[in-house]
């Protein structure tokens, strides 16, 4: 019989949270002990997530309730608003392995942390504990874990993107990565950016080139290439409600053919059943839902241009966590992550 | 030269301050005199509505910035939340005239008025001066009015459909509509219900039997004619911006042929340019953003219903007012009104 | 082990189609054996449905290529347009069960099949040994089934709305249903219906009183219960990809109250796991993509209105046909269909 | 009394004939002689256009009906598909001015047409007397003109982005555009790429580096400044019916500040009305169904980034056409072009 991890979900109203649930529900190797979300402490989940009605008789907890039942678990997932994490992840007993989805773990410099998510850092000390955790790109750190950073939505979309052409030292210049966001990027709570009316007719940018995952990014590429180029990174709100499409536009060192970057991808990619190759470009409309990365490409002499796609919730969110969280456990990678998308 | 109607704007920050804006800032016959908005006080109005960047250099003021004004003033629009109109109608000179695009003074019944609008009515004795402003069953009375009450969205559409029909007496049964709104009629104001990234993909039902337009539908159907069906009304949320569809199910005292019903409706619409007749059913796409009313219908033995679709924001409420405004002060009643909508 | 069913699918490249493979091709006891799509023969099916990339290797084939495979299958589902059902049905080996997903065997009576779906029919002779098979009025019918005549999308959704009141006789007069269709409901090819720039701002009613599903509703009423109304069936189009939500407004004989209709419902669907009871209104949002039809509703007096709420293409489609196969072949009425919705 | 022009519209039922028939039957000097649309010739263009219903009385004519009538005309439109237009020139009246939104007069060099637009030219010799009707940066020759060649929607977003930073000498190196268009750019036939149940959830890249539009970008940039950069244009879909928006990355040879780039843009587009600056990001919610291309930019270090957002049927289309007509004529640019946008 299959083994049963005890889950600890914190963090479980929001949309990160709706879909670890939707996830490891029906996980075979997890059993979700308790999920947290202070303000609707009590009240059934299936009432907070209408789409899980039917599915669990799960109630939300608040975290305070959980600080005694958290040296029987195998593994907590944290899915709260940055700045949460750093509070919680010390409580934790030593043998409780932890995935944090928020950005509260990805970076090593701390003055870089707290210029860009504008508060102070109470824990920094665990940050070096801490494996990044975009699985193509990290796989054995992450088998070893005791701790992951689950990587930004935008992060994993351009990491993917860059990764093979990056680790091959193939670029040089400046790279420009133009990426768009479906409206669940910003979260469950209503907000002006997000009300209906007008967001349904909307395309704008925000937070030009000081987007929090930048660092991230270059932090990553540092680690897995030679990488030198400059990053220029722009955001964009698309009016979807799911989905990440990256335009990253680079120059290569030399004129690379197009079955040449079709076979670096390709070699790269090999063994990453969640990392799919297109010809020309994706659409997030074939990756909604799952937790797939799609990737296409165009070139013109030494211009090269990667098209990336995936859905921001799981790819960039919970299917990642719980692809981690498979590595961290020794089970297969796919356990509970075939999300089978939808035409239409 | 045409006369100049000096105006004030009571709520100029929601949608229907927003379209009052639209309209009044091209109308030939109008001068707004000033627009509040308590809480945008002293900001220029182009920075909430950024549709009219480059076209007005107006800024919101707070309402007791203006009450010296008040007797300069020939009209007022109040387009505040429920609740606000009743406190500032008692304050306006006589001379002026108030066309209020709230539910305040629609309904005749104190007890149903604090009924449907669940708060106490503090200046009640002003309502037998409102004139209800449905302008195509009312027009005369409208001409001859100081104080309009400007239907609701749902009414309206609602209204217009059943008029010719109610006013000639050929109805019996129950009848039932099913009314269909976009989310600006959740107003300007980011809430759960008008969250992108579930709105673009919802459609439910709300406030069953009980939405605070029946009164006033009931009401205005007793005055028009001899209405003495019982009326279910049922309102639901479209995933789109703007417009309000109703299909309204009625029975009818003896079998109507096609063109007899096509006959009665126009020619108790012949003089209403703003109701257009179409074959089957009109279509929200058709009227956004414009001042109509879009009407068709299908029998089947003694079975009618009636389509009815409209733009909420603007026959709905502003663009009505402002055809209101029109009679009052004797205008042609489409001056200012010539919004012409899109394909697509 | 578990035994696999061999599976023939004709017409895989429409929407249900791509929704039984979606589904088919997770079920444990089930073996794809030829997937038809005349115009896209010998293409891979990831081509089409790109959802399906990198999650199987078939390959469209043509109807007429299988011919000689027939006798080894164990059921075909047939997602053909109106009309061609009846021409590969008489030619199935007898052991071979069938499930239809077009109109083409729905309806007893010649005639008005003819009248509806404006074409002779062929095998009318194979009519009496197809089963409705709506699932949870007809589960022992189905279970010992060869042929089933899988519902229409509305009305499945009208069906399951109505079928507890009228199973009890409880309904008097005349009952409305005023039901909405997502724009997937028109299928897989592009149509001037289904264009984009104008559909996504659209509402609008089509085929008033004449939708085909309207007889096959009222033949199922008649079965189920005594039913003596008069049935107003109108459909309207949706902006949206997925979902049907029907507004069924009805008159019951003597006052009930909401427990009385609560307690009706929860024992008439306490054994169906895809019939899920809501307070107030469900909503399209919850159970797209999903085998789930939500239910709620609202009463007033006699007045009783059932809010229906399912995806078009899975509990009004390929959903409900595994369904009915699951039962027909002793299995687990949920096995392969647990599509959990998301949260947005 | 205002002059009014005699006016022919040729391609009167696609989406730039809409737009064309939306402004010009409002414009004071201006009289629609005749409307082409070959496929509905007989039909009210109200049946095509339901929007204009109660409007106008117009047929659809078709275009051999009106050769004999050209010679009173004093403009013509030409909005026809590409390849059409280069038929219909050659036969006009020399006294008859003439504007062509579509491709077929915009390139110079009959080698570049043929390649992108894959046909033969046949009136090539006509090309050196279009002049190129970018309104904001070639004003005087459109005011001498006889003949425009209308720019194309992507193209007029890019330019009005690059034009002050071009014409000033200032940019080095490459140029990355990462353009994004609403679906009515794929014009009011339905398609595969248009297909709501599918477009309403999408985002992908489509022609990389290929767009048609490419060249006569390169071709303005060397007539109003020293372009020496290379372009890199890259095409993209977005899940709403109007707009278009422009990411524009660029690298200026010397650090600006933001006020010098701000001063830049706001001397080049003083005397241009239709051009608004933003702060920050525009936003296509609040250009859509206007003439308005509202531009923001944002800068670090010699990096900097052009927000360019615009309505791709108005002032990427029709509506310049019309204002382009206005200078032709000797009217006020702005005539006719008051289209207000709202909100939402």
């Amino acid at each position: 019989m299959d083994k049963k991890l005890k889950i600890g979900i914190y963090g479980g109203s929001g949309y990160g949270g709706s879909e670890l649930l939707r996830i490891l529900l029906f996980h075979p190797n997890a059993e979700i002990a308790f999920v947290t979300a202070n303000e609707q402490a009590g009240k059934p989940v299936s009432e907070v997530h209408k789409n899980l009605a039917g599915l669990t008789n799960l109630n939300f907890c608040s975290a305070t309730e959980q600080v005694n039942q958290l040296s029987d678990l195998d593994c907590v997932f944290l899915a709260l608003p940055h700045g949460q994490a750093m509070e919680v992840v010390p409580s934790l007993p030593s043998h409780v392995k932890a995935i944090d989805l928020s950005g509260d773990f990805r970076l090593r410099d701390q003055v870089i942390f707290e210029k860009h998510y504008k508060q102070p850092h109470t824990a920094m000390h665990f940050q070096s504990d801490f494996v990044y955790g975009l699985t193509e790109t990290n796989r054995e750190g992450i088998r070893n874990a005791r701790l992951i950073a689950n990587p930004g939505c935008f992060a994993t979309a351009t990491l993917l993107g860059l990764a093979p052409l990056v680790v091959n030292g193939l670029l040089t210049g400046r790279v420009i990565v133009d990426a768009k966001t479906g409206s669940s990027g910003s979260g469950a709570k209503a907000a002006a950016n997000t009300h209906h009316p007008q967001r349904m007719d909307s395309f704008y940018a925000y937070k030009p080139f000081t987007h929090q995952h930048v660092p991230e990014i270059e932090q990553e590429l540092y680690r897995v290439g030679d990488w030198t180029s400059e990053l220029v990174f722009m955001t964009h709100s698309l009016p979807v409600s799911r989905g990440i499409f990256a335009s990253i536009y680079a120059e290569t060192k030399n004129e690379l053919s197009e079955s040449d970057v079709q076979k670096l991808f390709a070699d790269y990619y090999g063994d990453s059943f969640f990392v799919r190759l297109v010809k020309g470009s994706p659409d997030i409309n074939w990756v909604k839902t799952t937790n797939f990365c799609d990737l296409g490409f165009a070139i013109r002499g030494k211009q090269v241009v990667i098209f990336s796609a995936l859905d921001n919730l799981v790819k960039g969110a919970a299917g990642q966590a719980v692809q981690n969280m498979n590595l961290m456990f020794g089970f297969e990678e796919k356990t509970g992550l075939m999300l089978v998308g939808t035409n239409p």
